[in-house]
């Protein structure tokens, strides 16, 4: 009675998996919306952004002072200041461009255009005016407090190119260079399907026996995090043609569909067949050489990634993190740049607390909880409880790989964490 | 006419003006509200969550399989099984706890009630059904497969600590413990200041002496990031009255305020005595041995924290990322925690690609754009632009702090880079 010919006896590695399923994915057809570029905040760019114009559009000063030539005060020292004639004032208001000539300068505002022949600022701090001359203190270098035409950004330039994940500095800089739309990734639609006779609906008070539905919430929180919008289905009944059928239904409306529950080998696990049962669908995996998370199912129905996961809490955010994210990346746009991908895995290095070991032959994901010592260093202390259990994720601040050819990492080995 | 007498001559340090400005800033008054935990994605928990009873209430199997008592297949192996009588069948339906005696088995699916005197799982591939009999092929350690009452959570434990930023495997946690509503910190409400008489508004196209007001935008997406409320108020002109009258009115509505430009010691820098002639002020610094950033002017006005921020881009976004964010995160009940310091704090070691220098005594922030080369390793090349410019902001990664008793840094040294 219980159906164990769903999964593979050989189980195929966490990279191998990873890689055929993250290839076979497309990001050919992935659609595109504008927005205003105030709404942006962490879409992903879909063209790269180019300037009309150069920035600044005119030489001007950066800082108060008095614009002058260099080498007029070469040797401008504190005991032997140089005098320079002052032609006239100009700030911000005024579009006419000065010129000076020789040992002359001119009373600028930041922001003001700089004056013909002039190349330097000279701070209010090293100069004294007197009489209608200024006495300047000390030598200035070119291009000190003054910025050219174009030298912050040239026209034409890529000022940002596309698959960023738009920053608050860059909507500055967007807003800056005139934009007022910018072009945009649409958000992919993930549709999340909690599967399980023993389920409940969050305004259900749960008998004895039956678990309120909340790892949707889980995958629907991580969904948004990293760009998606996360819907989540009603409860579905360990029911093969409820499953499938709920599966057909999200297709309709969704980019990626995750399944959670039902994707092992029990006699109540539809995942595998709904999935093998519906028109062009693919199974890339059913079967990970990982823990938890061994049960994981990744596939591919009408070119979507639909991804089974494991209802026990642990193994349904583990396998969520290794596979669903960066299928998720992929979708949303975002997963070009190494330095996104940083901040999209936040990692730190601490010391493990106390011995753990693994099975040989399998990636294990080891939940661990940080401690900071006095001395600074940063300390992981391991949790082995049970994939069912809410508390260990609820306590443990990141995940810990042991490689599938390790047996055991012991108290004080360096160990990075996945923060998550 | 350059008024200078705003700043002090000798700078405080960056540490010191921190420390003194951070514990000036009260947390005893910071209000809750109470939301629904679906919908509290990365809130400030304002309470500890304690749990009201044993999770799991009961003893239970964590797997389909057959339930056992493991001494009594101690000596199960593959040529010698354990003959067991299987007395019945039992399912997460079933409320009702069957009790097995010495060799004896129930068929048991995953969630079901641990029949009494049973303490493992047997999982369906190490056993056989045959004629009423179970044909036990393995032995099992105790506890296998199965999760004891109050083993997962037990009653009256603390389950999150107050302060924790609420992340998705936590809302799964709390909605599984029975929770629909959480006590979270109010977000702190930032109103934004943006000054300036060369500044237009977003829909303004600019004169060529004119700039977009972008920098409100930058600081609003952080404030954002960093768990508060931004609000960007109309443009004030260079008036000490306008000025004045534009914090006086966003202190009604505000927890903390930015104001942008003005913060220098210009003839047309307002802030530091619109902030000085305003009832309950303390200006806590003016003036801070940093580079970008020197200008930043830190100070409470009716307790609440007020900070003038450079209006160079650069500057502006640097103070900020000093000053500002520490600010933010105290009065968003977010500050105490290491680990979650790491995450809104993400760093990365990186190799150095060019030489920098700094003046000693200053800490210098210099902006680094990230590169992965091919063995992996990460270089950071350092931009020296101005700090009125867009593009170097845009264009980096993340800034290198330069102590302000260190001179240069050179081509391959290690630094640290804070991704922002």
């Amino acid at each position: 009675m219980f159906e164990t010919n769903n999964l593979n006896n050989i189980d195929i590695s966490v990279e191998s998996a990873f890689d055929t399923y993250l290839n076979a994915i497309s990001e050919e057809n992935l659609e595109y919306e504008n927005i205003n570029v105030e709404d942006s905040l962490s879409r992903i760019l879909y063209d790269d952004i180019t300037v009309k114009r150069d920035y600044p559009s005119f030489d001007k000063a950066l800082e108060d002072g008095y614009a002058v030539n260099s080498s007029d005060v070469l040797s401008a020292r504190q005991n032997n200041p140089i005098k320079l004639e002052i032609i006239g004032e100009t700030n911000v208001e005024n579009l006419e461009r000065l010129t000076i000539l020789t040992k002359q300068a001119v009373k600028i505002s930041k922001g003001a255009f700089l004056p013909e022949n002039a190349d330097a600022i000279i701070l209010p701090a090293d100069a004294k005016e007197k009489d209608g001359l200024l006495n300047v203190f000390k030598s200035v270098t070119p291009d000190s407090w003054i910025a050219k035409k174009g030298e912050d950004i040239k026209a034409d330039e890529v000022f940002i190119k596309k698959n960023r994940k738009i920053r608050p500095q860059d909507i500055g800089g967007i807003i800056g260079i005139g934009f007022r739309q910018v072009k945009v990734y649409k958000k992919p639609v993930v549709t999340i399907i909690p599967t399980g006779n023993e389920l409940v609906p969050l305004d259900v008070d749960p008998d004895s026996n039956q678990i309120i539905a909340s790892n949707g919430y889980v995958l629907k929180g991580f969904v948004e995090q990293f760009g998606g919008i996360g819907r989540i289905s009603s409860i579905v009944k360990d029911d093969l043609n409820q499953v499938k059928s709920a599966i057909s239904k999200a297709l309709e409306v969704s980019d990626m569909i995750l399944v959670s529950g039902g994707s092992s080998a029990g006699s109540k696990d539809y995942t595998f067949q709904a999935i093998k049962s519906l028109k062009n669908s693919v199974i890339i995996a059913h079967g990970i050489a990982m823990r938890p998370g061994n049960h994981v199912l990744l596939a591919l129905v009408d070119n979507k990634p639909v991804i089974g996961l494991p209802g026990h809490p642990v193994s349904n955010l583990t396998s969520f993190h290794i596979f669903g994210k960066a299928v998720l990346r992929k979708l949303a746009g975002s997963a070009r740049s190494f330095w996104q991908e940083r901040k999209d895995n936040i990692k730190l290095d601490a010391l493990l607390a106390k011995k753990i070991c693994s099975p040989l032959g399998k990636e294990d994901y080891v939940r661990v909880r940080l401690f900071e010592q006095e001395d600074g260093k940063i300390t992981a202390y391991p949790y082995t409880g049970k994939s069912s259990f809410l508390s260990t994720l609820v306590k443990s601040h990141g995940i810990v790989k042991i490689p599938s050819e390790c047996g055991c990492l012991y108290e004080g080995d360096r160990v990075e964490v996945l923060l998550f």
